[in-house]
């Protein structure tokens, strides 16, 4: 990817989320609910929360890209995952995968998997998520992953489910199975607040909404998100200051501030 | 009404909201339950959240005014929103119903509707929600509405149900169905968070507790809502300080501050 | 309790805490789940919430201590309750429970009283709640209690349970039954914004990860809570940036800004 036929797309594409407004219908978790729905307006998105099972496929067949993530689960949520992942296929509406603890616990493991299986366009986890769908074990202490992966297993998982794959920790990877990405920005302060992979998740999730690449997709959500990361660290005085300057940060980003920062190199 | 005597019943009724503390039992969306939550406690009531059918009528029968919200919706949450509805009719406590999303999809019209239906004292939601009462086909894309409505449907969406209806958008109406007003305040950073329309009916469900006029009760909402709306706009960087701000600034409010900025006018 | 040796132990806490980032698993209501998670992460433990049946026990076992607060109810959840507090006993895992409303409703005081009869190792609860335990009767309106409690009718709570008690009001009071402390720290604030309550117990929930006193651990919880309060309400605007400072300040708390404070008597 040429750098500098990147911070135009990136600049189209911010626009187009501006402009279009596309609507982001997230299946999340409690939690994150609010962070998700606020950093997606913030990017100029239109997030839809909802798992009433009367009415995903009405929304999904409107929605511009579907979130789905399983960091708080019960059988009706589960059910209404499969629900939106189906109604996302039959209206070819793009979808990205968060397997929050995957790995963790068999029901989140097995949830995932059975997303993954699927079909989707993005999976994107902490390393040690990523890893689960490889090892189908528990490698992840509670939802925080101790565990670290290299680009070969990253694109292993790739391959495996035909998803382009981010995989976060302290190297961020992107791959789309042949080509593979390493982002070196971002601050210790993202691993300080709740919801911060969830939120990545909303910001890949609205740039997949008018960017069909998904694996461009994926590097501007990532770089977006940390970049605006950086800024906001540099004012914050503890965590939850950095939680709102995050949040300010994308309402306020521009492809020339994230170009700035960029550490972005191809290693695959 | 008249502005001047406006103003003193808008101090008699934040002085009473702050003294009494008045409960309001909120049926609301998981989204937005903290923020109203805080919003609430902020202009001085004393909010309640809860949906578990075991204890409604228990809450409800304390509560001084009851807030149903649709924004997330299930099939047990459903049964308690109409078990809450019809506890208030037992106990004549004051309701308001936000539609949010009505005509999106045909579970939420639906569910709108029969809340509407059962009859609730005030309807607040924006203009293609209060829309959707009229036409009953899915006028809004997503739970952000496109459709701008005339004071002249407003009148009959009110006229409709025997309600006093809020809509809110480009401009703001508020009706009993006999006279009609417009508040021209506010700030386009209210569409730029999430829970926006659920907190203003947090902060009418507060001024119904204590003020049983209930057009009354809904300008003042909407006039203290806006204005700090504005008062926060001046001094935010992004979208998630203005939100901070806008609570702060709704803990902060009073008459005076209002009054100065507010520009309100009958229409008919 | 030696203030001198209080304030070592503190560090040594605080310092483990950050270190070993124990797992807490929440099973806490839907307005604070994010707060109790980032202020959760501030402290530098780790948290998970959750009530899926099909992996509680998995969860319950690898945590360092267990959250039960009944602030949001459905049956789903009350079940998970159960489940997660059979499954601490099993696994040796401290259990710290937060009665909402306990007193409010029928719902609440039976659910309230069926975790403490199971045997947890701290009760924590406003004044209201905590006399919900004796008198089995509504003291409490809404969730904000109205009632005083004497130290004397926290004592005979603790008692009655086994469990220490920290009861929260005009007057803080930490007792294991034999002795018994007031803390005289805090700010009005802390009743000014939701989650207040349910936060603390997330405080203490870390400390109790470390420290097997536990009698030790509520009032460091207590303390380090109390005293952040008082540094967030000297820099806050309103009651939504206190909000965001109080997390702040337990990010960047200290077991020296906390003695310099600190408020502790032994009262029994």
């Amino acid at each position: 990817m040429n750098l500098q036929k990147l911070e135009k797309v990136l600049e189209r594409d911010l626009t187009r989320i501006s402009e279009e407004k596309p609507v982001i219908h997230h299946i999340t978790n409690y939690v994150a609910m609010n962070d998700s729905a606020n950093i997606t307006i913030a990017l100029g998105a239109s997030p839809i929360m909802s798992f009433a099972h009367g009415e995903i496929d009405d929304l999904v067949s409107v929605a511009s890209s579907l979130l789905i993530n399983i960091g708080t689960l019960d059988e009706y949520i589960i059910q209404a995952i499969m629900l939106a992942v189906r109604s996302a296929k039959k209206h070819g509406v793009p979808t990205l995968l968060d397997p929050v603890g995957s790995g963790a616990t068999k029901l989140r493991t097995f949830s995932a998997l059975s997303v993954a299986e699927e079909g989707v366009d993005v999976i994107k986890g902490n390393h040690g998520e990523i890893l689960s769908f490889l090892r189908k074990e528990g490698v992840v202490k509670g939802v925080d992953a101790k565990a670290t992966a290299e680009v070969e297993d990253v694109m292993e998982v790739s391959k495996k489910f035909g998803s382009v794959v981010v995989a976060t920790g302290k190297e961020d990877f992107v791959t789309d199975g042949k080509n593979a990405y390493v982002v070196r920005n971002g601050t210790e302060m993202l691993g300080r607040i709740t919801a911060s992979g969830c939120m990545l998740g909303s910001v890949i999730a609205s740039f997949m909404a008018v960017q069909k690449d998904f694996l461009v997709a994926s590097i501007e959500g990532l770089a977006c998100y940390n970049v605006a990361g950086e800024l906001a660290a540099e004012r914050s005085f503890g965590t939850a200051s950095f939680r709102s300057n995050l949040i300010d940060e994308i309402s306020k980003i521009s492809a020339e501030k994230v170009m700035e920062r960029l550490d972005l190199r191809k290693v695959v």
